[in-house]
């Protein structure tokens, strides 16, 4: 208990201004949704390790943070040592998304709700990932879902909601890259991958920006070589395309597929779903869209619509989201429509640009001799407080070095300071505000 | 996966109305610690088990929840097999309550805080409790810290924030019960009690409403009888006394203890002490004080002035704490004055009362026509939105029975229904916005 105390490894304590900031980014986040007729729900941090474990996570799932059954016994430890299986002695596991939960919440909870269902979530998730820059083992996702509508209103109102919400911060310049899935199985298809190949083909896909169109043929020459140099070649004619950026009209978009691909069953379909989604968020404002027809987004559940947000002053995405129509069904046990946006809190915390703390209002210090009784001190903050003269005061009694704790003061977000003498205690109203910065020494 | 689908024994979900009460309640506390000098700061949810099992937790230490060791060999799992103990299989726990995770933050930020640290933590802590009404496994404390401060500013100033607070959540019929561990050790020394049964006579007393003095003779009898019996004599005389209320004044608290004890090294400055708290407390409008010289607050980490929020309409106390001077220093190596105050939120959520949800402004549900395109409503609810005629609007698709849906929308906080027909689209401003309960049909 002595050396190097720290958080956890890959965990943050966040100090004063910190805190202050991100709750501030998070009021705006939760107002902003909630004006876009979301509601908020909160689930607890830990779910039962086998809805957790249930395929629907993803790699994620194996980043899960077990916890400790209650009460174990001598028994249960030699079964697990036996079995070779820790996991076995944990019962609870801590959420590494916001999704699994909402799905298990709205199959607990549905008889309650509207037949619509719009949540808002923002709450701390949890992941063992190995610690390295912009990675931490616990972090805040911001999620928004819209459960029971099939059409087209929840991505209209999901990405409408996350634009505003961006406008909002100050991030107005995020572009939105659509796609859907239905688009890219069509692709596949086309090209002559097997159905089981599928899967594959998507992971590699979604490394296009790292690897190349010529790494993704590498990665899957072994599982069907001319299917793969078929991808390839559709990939490299995309590139200066997508980098030009493609309208999400419907023309633009098939206009954009191989011709063979146009005619396929339900590309038509979902290209003027595209058109009709990215037309009603532009009408409502929103920031501009773009069709990216590789864009595949990580998870295996997404069925239809995918969107993911890029800030030209951040390396990742910012935001994103899809829709998944067949997960919450897992829980329920019938099907759901479900569609959902998830904010990068933690990218976009950086980024934000707030307006100065504009309670406007004073943050006021109170500058107290030694000698004066704390009971006097603290009668005149009140007195201060109760007068709306500050919306924040805090007694500091006077040290030596009075400049350096004003610059201190100063870095905590007080805007003035003032000298609390004796004679103040009997009329608080007579005591001089000094903006800091101006202020005369006392 | 299927069968009933609930949160974790002991784990609540929120539902809309709840957690935005629980949000707003939590705003007005925020706001006013903070308005009062307090700066709100974030610790990760875990600490390393060493840590949490320091001593400093008492029996709540045991009810921690440990998380898994990320990797786990079969060698680890068969040592804890051998050794019967699990918790070797754990380098992590969840925190159970705020206190122990600040002693680490301050130890671990020491240098780039200021000199006295007044901190607020509010957030959510876990335990392993036996479920029952109104004791669940995550709940949320509100704490507010002083840190590096010896003097009596200290509890005045956590004392005149609590009140503040609990008066701005419509709580003002609270009173504070205070007392000093001084004086108890001062009252057990002086009953005969030798100093290592001391800790067992406080965790007695502390049981005095449950027991009565007599229970508290019988469970000390066998430690030493004649103590044990002087106690019992001083708590039966007590107890008209403190019914009444007893005054904390310096003369107060010196004519209620037994005339030996006035005499006690310590016992007139802790009086004092106690006497220039309240007054300061009363000084500044804060909740009434008495002075309760059976307080003894659960924590063996007390080392001074203790005290305890009641309610009359609560059966349990709405809040405590007390000054810990000692504790810090386990985790910095070097002492730090310290003293806190917890409010219980989830006592309070249900008595507190809040002004009318005053954002005021009308909350709107555009009732829409199936036939109307989806990008329409859209585009007409982000115009309402602009135009500041309502702080929310949400969408909602006419069902066959609107009177069910309005009852719907009207528990769910809004307070306008709108009837979008295709002539409002192209002029939002012709809308005409009706009164939940004084609408007209359609």
């Amino acid at each position: 208990m002595s050396t190097s105390i720290n958080p956890p490894r890959g965990m943050r304590d966040f100090l004063p201004a910190d805190k202050r900031r991100r709750e501030r980014v998070l009021a705006v986040i939760r107002e902003t949704f909630r004006a876009h007729g979301f509601d908020e729900i909160e689930t607890p941090v830990m779910e039962e390790s086998d809805r957790l474990h249930s395929g629907l996570g993803g790699d994620n799932e194996k980043m899960s943070f077990g916890v400790l059954k209650r009460r174990i016994s001598r028994e249960e430890l030699e079964a697990a040592a036996a079995a070779d299986d820790a996991a076995a002695l944990s019962d609870l596991g801590l959420r590494f998304d916001l999704t699994v939960p909402l799905a298990r919440f709205y199959a607990t909870h549905r008889g309650s709700l509207p037949t619509v269902f719009r949540s808002i979530q923002v709450a701390p998730v949890w992941r063992g990932e190995r610690p390295q820059k912009g990675r931490y083992r616990q972090f805040v996702q911001c999620d928004i879902d819209v459960l029971g509508e099939p059409g087209e209103l929840a991505e209209i109102e999901l990405l409408t909601a996350g634009s505003a919400t961006l406008q909002a911060l100050g991030l107005g310049a995020c572009t939105i890259r659509i796609n859907d899935r239905r688009l890219l199985g069509a692709l596949l298809a086309g090209c002559g991958f097997a159905d089981d190949e599928q899967a594959a083909a998507l992971i590699s896909i979604d490394k296009l920006d790292k690897i190349g169109a010529e790494g993704v043929v590498d990665e899957l020459h072994e599982r069907d070589a001319d299917a793969a140099a078929r991808l390839g070649e559709v990939l490299a004619g995309w590139e200066p395309r997508i980098a030009a950026g493609i309208a999400p009209t419907r023309e633009g978009i098939l206009d954009a597929l191989p011709p063979a691909l146009r005619e396929a069953p339900g590309v038509d379909d979902a290209a003027t779903a595209l058109d009709r989604i990215s037309t009603a968020v532009a009408a409502s404002g929103g920031v501009p869209i773009v069709f990216d027809p590789t864009l595949v987004r990580g998870m295996g559940y997404y069925t239809g619509t995918i969107f993911e947000v890029a800030h030209p002053e951040s390396g990742s995405s910012v935001g994103g989201g899809g829709r998944y129509d067949g997960m919450i069904g897992r829980f329920l046990g019938q099907d759901v429509p479900a569609c959902g946006f998830s904010l990068g809190f933690e990218r976009i915390i950086d980024l934000a640009v707030l307006d100065d703390d504009a309670s406007v209002a004073r943050e006021v210090a109170l500058l107290v001799d030694r000698r004066l009784p704390a009971a006097d001190a603290v009668a005149v903050k009140r007195a201060v407080l109760a007068s709306g003269d500050a919306a924040r005061v805090r007694v500091e009694r006077k040290p030596k070095n009075v400049r350096a704790l004003i610059t201190q003061l100063e870095q905590q977000g007080f805007t003035h300071v003032a000298h609390l003498r004796d004679e103040h205690v009997a009329d608080p109203a007579s005591l001089r505000f000094e903006a800091i910065g101006e202020e005369a020494d006392a």
